[in-house]
């Protein structure tokens, strides 16, 4: 028979593989999981699956994971720790990485689409055995005070950094967390950058860095059980060995799922959850919102970012591609472990791989997955010789059969703890803020950054220090919120949020908060907008996120605007707005300006960005917080405005640069469109100003 | 703080682990699962995605998988191969042995529910390095012929095994293909089962047993793109090399896949296919039937294989905890690639895992994970040390990137190569054959097993091979009943199935079937059961599938009857049938018994355990093939027997052993229910016989 037999059937196959669009298996799986979403919400109905779990008897503060029998007199001492790369390990890895295998060529132009690239191998296991030098990077990782301490049975170890300050500066502790395949080693360049005090912050941080239990010098569990829950219960016994009840924690990968973890149940000791992963596990409500979103993308997440979520497809896609590691070791981590535990090669090519890819999944067509790029070899070997050293790749592992089902658990009961999230442009997941507010209810803000992946502590570690004290600040700045509301009834100007001087250079112990209390008294009347008479009657936020009264504008003649960074309008604008204000603020004008994310998602940045840019635009008015302008979460004054001041084709503001004109009794008195230039108020200005 | 502080939340949720019910994931996946199945269904109509693909140009069957430029004198011959373990590699394997790392301890209890349990591996290991007899054992591997021959640009690899046989026996061709983590070695202990002539059957098979490329002695594809399909073409041209143009295939795990694949691309030189995993991809109204069956498990899947199938939950579950290798070999092969290939202790743990709970999920709870109790080290290190020797575990795992989603596709394809499936008790999947014949459009019989796994060549090579037989024996037939029906006519007896004596001891050239062709013809006039006078109108099969017109019972008198082997009144009935036909048979009496599942599923078994069951009740009257006797798909002649003779309640069947008395005309006169005892038969059947 030649080959020239026909062949219907497997021609249809052969050209239904090369050109039928319906084949593609993202479409197929992003359908079915779109549908699946759809279904959990019948699910909810159905199954009442979700109804929150029932209050019951204790967690076990005092679990012991190590063998038995329980050893009567414990020892709670804290001792310290160092980091041994002896001979023996040293030599006998070298020896491992000369005998090598001759490993399985990659095929042709695949990069690292199918894996760790066994030619860019080679690279780095001849670096490992000949040119990373042990000795000097043992004498790296231990520049830092070590320590190691039994809680439950398990010694944990963890690195201790405290700040040298000066006098007016509070010292506030921080546990960060690592995450797999990473460990303590993530944070070698953030902790100088955390520790040393900055003149724009009264507060620095004193770090903890723990191992997670087994993972690198902390003791593994001797029987199953161990996931986020369970590490958080060792965590906080630890920082309570250490001597602080109440703390902030910082976290990214598994160390976000502890770090949140911690803050669900532990809120009496979490002063602040900042996080450089925010996740949500799925459930129906996260399903709810990712599939209306996948419909009306404007509905749940900011456009400018909608391109890290949407299509859902793509992105299902891609979370199925990477999760593989995640599936095995779930099931199967002590088979996968052994080899692992074996070969440095397969080891080195395990951890870095994510490293790759995770940074940025387009590394993956790159030969040598763009390693280099961001990261040096021997500083990706550190992390990977904790692994070697400590033989914990297995331990490690192991955390993934506990790890997502408590997630979906926990996920579900809400957090009162302030949270914080930085999203960076790569990493491998993404939520948008409306669904971490379906489990964080004070999530304060999110950072979006538009580079860095899921190693941000190794990649950027100045936009995540940076960052930290943001979020750091603002939790400051919300704990103290909460005592004044709980102290008084007082109107909170910004004076009373300047730092305790007696607090300086001790370790903060910020009043315990009780929420529930708190929250209530937070509920203070709201101003009806539909009722209000003049401006006076409302509060909005400065861009420092201190309240503000209006009442304080009291006589003036206001410009109320909302402006964006990134609008055809913001130039002349701001120009022209800088020159009204210059000619006019000295007979009574003053322009406040809203930044505003609604129109074609020109205000995308942070606090910090849009301040930074009006900087730049040398803006003298004043400058308030982030606000939404049409819609249901419209600020209350907004509402007011345009319930004043209707607009020609209805009342919702149609772009950036809509200005009202309110006179020096607090009423708004015109509307003008972004078309109208600022210079062309002049005339009304001048009748109102007299 | 104490332990004893009051943790309302981190009560809840340690409750909430140990005893909500709700919080099983199991449930919660399988929940979300059925639901996908249900919208998949929606799919179907909203997108179209499962029409049939277009037909189309041609599948490259000369496609070029070794490296460039393409060697433009190929080198066609077939070259012996002999199987080399070298000094070299055996010592540097001790080598690695010996210096193997102390590896992670299992957690207390754990047994094999983590993975491979490294107490046990250690055991393995020891046996390895001291006891496996390299030199032994590559004498063993030899034992059959073995061949390479360059297909495509890759040696090929396979064992070639022909029987000796007499005179009268008819020697046909059967590609057995292996699957993942297995190999050749599957084969050993079935082969001489195959290549031996059996009293009773007309032929025996010339067995061929290729390697898969990339797998064991056949070489890899350099570059991306070989699946199952691929594979296909592969072992077509290799059949055709060898000389063969029709053959029988057989298979399981990935070796069954290709089968498929094989059959449905290729019906024109595959006269059967036999499998021990029966199995279809996914697709839409797989689904349906899947999920139809969890709520009504009768309309889908006979009773007594339900448990196999149903809960769904636990069986999605199942798969679940089994799927991590699949999802990282399917994403990333190479990574885990490197270690496996890298460390011989980890490659042992990742096969042999497999070679313990896939033979019974059971398995897992053992320290040593059972996997002693069905197969010996040895053997076991046989088939690891084929993927050590030829280092191939990374170019195996890379056909799981390709594998799902062409079967996913190719699934959707339906084929008239007959098939045929054996059920294993403990195989890690289970389709009811409804689902089966959905894309087997001639699928003729699922044997079913209650014992063994899914290395069933392994496991039970004798019930394998005689299933295998059984299979062919069953092709045969068909083929023969289609060429007779293709060359006229003419009823069809016994005696025009017997074997052409000139075939004997030749390759066996079966003449091809135009498949349409034959289909239109098969469809002789059915008889049509509301307008049928006698039972003589009717023809039925014996037990043995042999067609039998029933004109040859003209003049006798008949007792009809549905029989169970596992039915209340089996033994009561079995017996006095007995005694009627020992008492009457001589005056023309003859009973016709049809086995029926259709009632509590009392008549499970396959054909040829009924004829067992039947040989110990020393039933001497005739048996008949298992028919359904209720319902749409009720045997005609049943139809007619009961519109002749209406029941009590309703004309439908009751319960097994409904007995019809036919008198010496054909026609059915009387009808007595189960609890009517033969005996009391005997006036009435005294006044019919005279």
């Amino acid at each position: 028979m030649s080959s020239r037999t026909p062949l219907t059937k497997a021609e249809k196959v052969a050209y239904a593989l090369r050109h039928e669009k319906s084949y593609s298996w993202h479409k197929w799986f992003s359908v079915l999981a779109v549908l699946t979403i759809i279904v959990s919400l019948l699910t909810y109905y159905l199954f009442g699956m979700w109804t929150e779990p029932p209050p019951l008897p204790k967690l076990d503060l005092e679990q012991h994971w190590g063998p038995y029998p329980i050893d009567m007199k414990p020892d709670n001492s804290i001792r310290p720790f160092t980091i041994e790369f002896s001979d023996v390990i040293v030599n006998d890895l070298r020896e491992r990485l000369l005998h090598r295998r001759s490993f399985t060529p990659p095929l042709e132009n695949a990069g690292f689409t199918y894996g760790f690239n066994t030619h860019f191998l080679t690279q780095v296991l001849d670096f490992w055995q000949n040119k990373y030098n042990f000795k000097e990077r043992e004498q790296f990782l231990n520049k830092y005070e070590h320590f190691v301490t039994n809680i439950q049975g398990l010694d944990i170890h963890y690195m201790h950094v405290k700040p040298k300050v000066p006098g007016n500066v509070t010292v506030v502790p921080l546990l960060l967390i690592h995450g797999w395949p990473g460990s303590i080693r993530e944070f070698y360049e953030i902790i100088p950058k955390l520790t040393t005090p900055r003149p724009n912050q009264e507060f620095v941080f004193e770090v903890i860095a723990p191992s997670i239990p087994g993972f690198g010098f902390s003791q593994a569990p001797v029987r199953a059980g161990m996931g986020p829950i369970q590490v958080s219960v060792i965590f906080r016994n630890l920082m309570q060995r250490i001597g602080h009840d109440e703390y902030y924690v910082q976290g990214g990968d598994y160390g976000s799922a502890i770090g949140s973890v911690m803050a669900t149940l532990f809120p009496e000791n979490i002063l602040g959850y900042h996080t450089n992963m925010p996740m949500v596990a799925v459930n129906t409500w996260v399903s709810i919102y990712t599939v209306l979103g996948s419909l009306w993308p404007n509905f749940i997440v900011e456009p400018s970012v909608q391109d890290r979520m949407y299509p859902l497809s793509k992105h299902i896609g891609k979370v199925i591609e990477e999760t593989g590691y995640f599936h095995i070791q779930a099931t199967k981590p002590d088979t996968v472990g052994i080899a692992l535990s074996d070969s440095p090669a397969g080891l080195a090519a395990y951890i870095l791989e994510k490293f790759s890819t995770w940074t940025n999944m387009e590394n993956k067509k790159a030969s040598d997955g763009a390693l280099l790029q961001k990261f040096s070899l021997t500083h990706l070997l550190d992390n990977v010789m904790i692994y070697w050293a400590s033989n914990t790749i297995t331990s490690s592992m192991r955390h993934y059969v506990e790890g997502y089902k408590q997630l979906m658990f926990t996920d579900r009961i809400p957090t009162e703890v302030p949270t914080w999230g930085i999203k960076f442009k790569h990493e491998i997941s993404f939520q948008p803020d409306s669904i971490l507010k379906l489990k964080y209810k004070n999530y304060l803000h999110s950072s979006v950054v538009e580079d860095g992946g899921h190693f941000a502590a190794m990649e950027l570690p100045d936009v995540l220090a940076d960052d930290i004290f943001d979020a750091v600040h603002m939790f400051r700045t919300f704990h103290r919120k909460k005592r004044n509301n709980k102290a008084s009834d007082k109107p909170i100007t910004k004076e009373s949020t300047k730092p305790d001087a007696e607090t300086v250079n001790k370790v903060e112990k910020e009043s315990k908060v009780n929420f529930e209390t708190v929250n209530k008294v937070e509920k203070e009347p709201k101003v009806n907008f539909e009722t209000a008479k003049t401006v006076y009657e409302f509060t909005v936020k400065d861009i420092q996120g201190q309240e503000v009264k209006l009442e304080r504008y009291k006589g003036k003649v206001l410009i109320i605007v909302n402006v964006a960074s990134h609008c055809g309008y913001t130039n002349s604008h701001y120009t022209e707005l800088n020159e009204l204000y210059e000619k006019y603020s000295k007979k009574g004008l003053r322009i406040l300006a809203f930044p505003c994310n609604q129109f074609g998602g020109q205000e995308p940045g942070t606090l910090k960005e849009i301040l930074q840019f009006t900087k730049e635009k040398k803006v003298k008015f004043d400058l308030f917080e982030k606000i939404e302008v049409n819609g249901e979460n419209a600020h209350p004054l907004w509402k007011f405005l345009k319930r004043i001041q209707g607009g020609t084709l209805g009342d919702f503001i149609k772009w950036n640069f809509s200005k009202f004109i309110i006179d020096r009794n607090g009423v708004p008195v015109e509307r003008f469109g972004p078309n109208t230039s600022p210079l062309e108020l002049e005339p009304y200005l001048e009748k109102l100003l007299g």
